[in-house]
């Protein structure tokens, strides 16, 4: 039965209860509920509230609940709503009055957000714990694979020339600001609205710098209002998720095109690809379209949470226990996803050769020719355009750049002496591009020493 | 005639020229790109790319074409496709083949990727202004109207009495929050993405160290490939901007429901309520509504960022040219009602003694008897279990708690003495919550004081 | 062990198989997926691709594998992917070489979206049930209490006297045109992908048409690579819920304020409130909270989808898998809102003069002002300002229409004489708006009558 | 100065008009809103609200309004808020008092709500013309080119051969259903709210069925309230449009990637590609990234749109006015879209013989094997094992099926024969699929006159 009928004649019509009901997906967050009524009841034992046999009776009893549930000799119905209430009806089953005083200076309102809170902790933490293994998965890769000649690809097309670790790295820079940004968001979820009550705080003396400090959070919530109506963080940790995923996404993107056979760039490892049911040829890259499909999801939660909040009047409205469902899904989904794409791509394997013959000669040299003229002091308009006629008139002549000949790279510009030839080079081009964050070999090592100070430093 | 067209040997169609122009939306980024310009250009000369004469001859011209465009003397068609392109030929127009030289070591994936960051920061720090203004404007109504007394609402319905200061804290605290995940953003967003090039760097000798100081941004990017297919900087703004707007949507559904006949608590001023065309009584809160509308398009914002960069490859492709629209757009919205937001607070009307009679005796006050008894002793449940009784009766009744008679009330349980019925007063019980950020006066006057001086300090 | 993983050394790793499994959302689906193998068995026996004793066996075996799931004697492990191989495999088990027959002439992909069209085609008759039933609530309510006086609310100002009727008709028609939205999306959805095989058809002599007829298909997709590639009908499903919920969503947010101490207008039944955990007077309505709450997860299943598929090359890619979990949640969150809602329409009560005193004198008939000097010949603009000016000069003089004598009233316009002050009794005056849609009675009744023979009629 | 300020002292502050006005984008309703004004003049002439010399001017009076306004002789400030107000207030200047008349019997929410409308019905006729222009298009590619060799992608992984007609027809179809879904919500777009009034209907003798007879319109909405707050309609174009924009975007995600170099299958005219700023060579599928990126902003209006009025209480509230700006995006980006997609598959070249010699023992002919041994009777699964366990094989010899002789066929499996090895030629495997749906170009044939009889009848 549930705790809170008291005031009405019958009990709610079991749809309801079903439509209602939060209990499955509490039960994920048991372990916090439970943690938050042990520091709920020290601090009344230490302000007065409850006697110290009390305390230790009512701490005796939640972890005996607690773990009543985890082996499932305890199965809490539907019609106790949430898990709260469910911990509290078996806690009073066990203790009678005494369980009664669990609540005292408390409401669902403070304790649920306080749970709430306490998870998204603890899985803001993993989700760094597994950028930083994903981040690291690729810097290896970048020692060793590093080195592989591709094109670098702009709109699809090939672009100019560039080493594989170029690549890599700025997939791991995007994630490297994921994790300040997680930071960011995990610096306003610790805080702590215990003791907040319904949403006026209460004349009762607890202790609410106590309650927080137990429970490993910053600081208390300073307005006790804004502390059960506040759903700010959770939109947020929703939005630094879907933006990682779509960090994750790009990636899985990629990984998709470069396994098909016109790519053929890399070789996703068994354990990451599945069979068809009726082509027995295929080696489908399952995994990381998933991770691009789930994106999709993390994206929707993050509008549910958002959608959910809009023009919420103060303070807490039953709507707000829709968010849980989202906000788990998008942690979790982040989680796992990253997680999975380390095993993806420490297990991953690259063609070495695949790109170096088709490089040669390549109109993705043609920047080499604007930038040659240049340095001969020819404006980079002209040199650009200089450069495109020479495409054109190779396309015309059915070849590429190895077409040029001296004598004809001076018709195109005085300037074009015999030293452009050696330009023309695929790989001299990508390691003559030294600049701040360019593809040359010291600027990819720089970045991964740079990067693996940044991980180990935090 | 477009400059980048040399390749091809006629125009684009009509309609694609019109489909695929940005001109319109990068007008709004015109200083930004002619700022970017003319570092770039003396980052150039310091390094030996122009001489000293180039240096000054560009940065007129640059200085000169922005004026044209802003006094409307050069009206660029939409053949140019954008606002570097259209900056750069009147250039080339005026100065001839020198302004071929701007574009040296630069392309358009990291100059257009420079002109937003350095749009965002300056909005940002608008956006940031306004905050501070409405928070402000918040504090001096909390210590103007924060006495008045006002139900405290928990799913619309009458919880707890409270003081208005209380509930308007609740809305400030959560601005406080915005503003410090919008400074999260804006770090994230000062970052120098110049002389990247197209994506991999240049091989001609610049220094992007000195191209971000001259910008003020804290540093280069230190990937070429990351400098011009980053985006994420973009769907965090937006959704720290729907963030925030879901904030002001809270306080505008409020507002909305506060200015009706039955809840007539709050009096908009004439410059934010309009008219009926056929109803002449009317006082349509328009500007909340309208705010609240809002919210729903920085939302949409937020989506169009993330699902346009899902599963794109790296590095630049056109389609990232469509989250300009979503992203000032959404950054605009918000600036323009958090303003509007400051100008509704600061000129409307409480009606102080709105609730004052209606909350003597009102149900409430029912969470006291249960405190009352939870100081005697008594648990909470058992407590609350009394109170709810106790309501019923005085519904059954037909009255409110006016009724209970020390009689009446021992009935109910032994321990409800007389000292109760004192205790059944709704000011008194508002400010006998003094716990921390409870509804007490001294805690609203410890946390206008605590965030003046957040206010301030930044 | 999986059937696909004959062409791969190992087994996939644990974590892949938990991340991509879908089997526990397909087990919604275990009674389409073993109809649409019955009915695949029955026509390959039909063109003599499977013998009658091999049709019955596997038919026979089918619906053991069912009970099996259905009575928990089978409960297949996450390495079998989802319910198609789960099924088959068992079925393999049970009848060895046979079993291998099942899957000739189909591939997953036209399995598994024939088995989610059914599975929709069943859900969106009982959405329609659900429907016509709260329809019909609605109208029972208007016959009911459908008399009774409210403001017409427009920016929640009061803007005209109605009757209820009026009021909850105009939900009503809503709903009609979510029953007409949904089945046009039935229409799409209502079409046989079954024997598309992988996406190319099939050189086997399948008949397609009695597949689909068989399963009571209106027809056969024309197109094979469509067939298993489309997913607009499940976006549309989607998007079709999303507008429904909104419809719920505002019926939702007025009884949410109508049951504020403020409004006062409604009292859900028990059945559809809860208490507090703390206050014991509440009586939250939680259930329609709920349903506001669920329109914005709704919403977000929507955005899921679309993004989901957007840039989708076909044919088949694995990411359309995370689609199942958005399509089934929108889907049943809609049916199990609607069919609340009947039930919260059904038992709540209206106060019936609630308003009728306050109304009498209410600035919410000054457009009767207006519209007497229309008829006069005055133009309306004028008669409009007239009105408006008369509601000043009351607000002025602390009252209301009821301060409106002859003497004062033609001071405002020579126009008002004495059969102005009979205008103004706010029944009278939604009595008197009869033109087509108008609040008069009559209009409510023939509106009734309409709606009833649409329900009736489909 | 505004019509509707009579009521306040003074002008609502700029800032606030700003904020609040739609007249720029309500200038392109600017034909609809004379249109249903012109309607509603003669509908009130005819009912003898108005005489007949009022009509007349009325009527001429509008006409002029409109052309000053086109002609850009009479602009209207930001003060008169929406194109109503602009247009009602020159009448005014022009007319006089009998300019007041026109609002007789009618409100802004009603009006507003009808020019809404009257534009959409006009521009969904639009996107119909243009996708049947885009079908077409596509129709006549299939009979030009549909005979062409390429793989069959699921996973974008080689599956079967197929033509490229089949592959054509499956975006065709996808089309077709978009014409039937826009037309659906056209139906719901199709009737007539004037007459409406604010909310409540009229005690004037209109003639509600004459106004939607004049616009023609289906019907006048029967519902007063539900005229001006239902939005549905809009949410469903949006939502349309979303569905359609997504399929474009798969069209343009394949064109993006087959003009890579690496499949290098189809080559985009001049007129719908770009060059780049820096790298001369390149032929950026600029257009298509373009349609892919609409497709996010297309999602984003209809996520606006559900958002906004989610949770609206009845009837009109100002909110709504922010819904226009989605609506009006979405619906004309997709008709831009689908036109510039005409012209993009118009224009481009296939290259005819890209993957016949690739498709040449390719393991994408591995079905063939798993068929073969069905026909012989053996079981599917088991075929398929025995395909698997070759593409296995020969991979481990570094080739492809042609190793396959038959010598070796027989020790895989002794059905397999010589005859396989006939079978195993991509083109023959292609026009073998002759199941309904199927890849032959007898399926092909039947879709192409199946759908030019749908686009004809329509």
């Amino acid at each position: 039965m549930s705790l809170l009928r008291d005031r009405f004649g019958g009990e709610v019509g079991g749809d309801m209860q079903r439509y209602s009901s939060s209990l499955e997906l509490d039960l994920l967050m048991l372990k916090e509920d439970v943690q938050g009524s042990l520091a709920h009841v020290r601090m009344l034992g230490e302000v007065g509230l409850l006697e110290a046999n009390e305390v230790s009776a009512l701490s005796d009893g939640l972890a005996e609940v607690q773990a009543e549930i985890e082996n499932g000799t305890y199965v809490p119905g539907d019609e106790l709503e949430d898990i709260h209430m469910a911990v509290e009806a078996r806690l009073i089953e066990k203790l009678g009055e005494l369980g009664g005083k669990l609540h005292t200076a408390r409401s669902r309102n403070d304790q649920c957000a306080t749970d709430v809170r306490l998870w998204l902790r603890g899985r803001l933490q993993q989700i760094d714990d597994a950028l930083r293994q994903l981040m690291l998965t690729l810097l290896d890769r970048v020692e060793r694979d590093g080195d592989n000649l591709l094109p670098g690809y702009t709109h699809v097309q090939r672009g100019q020339p560039i080493l594989l670790g170029h690549h890599l790295l700025a997939h791991a820079w995007a994630l490297e600001r994921d994790r300040a940004r997680l930071s960011g968001a995990l610096g306003r979820v610790d805080a702590c609205p215990l003791g907040a009550c319904a949403m006026a705080g209460t004349s009762l003396p607890i202790d609410r710098h106590r309650s927080a400090e137990l429970l490993g959070f910053k600081a208390p919530i300073d307005n006790a209002m804004d502390a059960v109506a506040a759903r700010d963080h959770e939109q947020e940790v929703a939005a630094a998720c879907a933006i990682c995923m779509n960090h994750l996404s790009r990636m899985a993107e990629e990984l998709v095109w470069w396994s098909s056979a016109e790519f053929d760039f890399v070789r996703l490892s068994d354990d990451y690809t599945t069979g068809s049911s009726i082509m027995p040829q295929k080696r489908n890259p399952d995994s990381v379209e998933l991770v691009r499909g789930k994106a999709a999801l993390v994206h929707g939660c993050t509008m549910m949470l958002l959608s959910l909040v809009k023009a919420q009047p103060l303070s807490y409205n039953r709507d707000l226990q829709e968010g849980r469902a989202p906000l788990f899904e998008a942690v979790m989904a982040t989680h796992d996803s990253v997680a999975l794409m380390a095993g993806v791509w420490s297990t991953l394997e690259f063609r070495p050769d695949r790109f170096s013959s088709e490089l040669e000669g390549d109109f993705s040299l043609a920047t080499e020719i604007a930038d040659f003229l240049v340095l001969k002091g020819v404006d980079f308009r002209t040199g650009h355009s200089v450069a495109a006629r020479i495409v054109r008139w190779c396309e015309e002549n059915n070849g590429d750049l190895r077409l040029l000949t001296p004598e004809v790279a001076r018709e195109f510009h005085p300037a074009l002496d015999a030293d452009l030839l050696e330009l023309l080079d695929p790989r001299a081009a990508a390691e003559r591009r030294t600049s701040l964050g360019g593809t040359a070999p010291e600027q990819i090592k720089r970045q991964v020493g740079h990067l693996r100070e940044q991980i180990a430093g935090s």
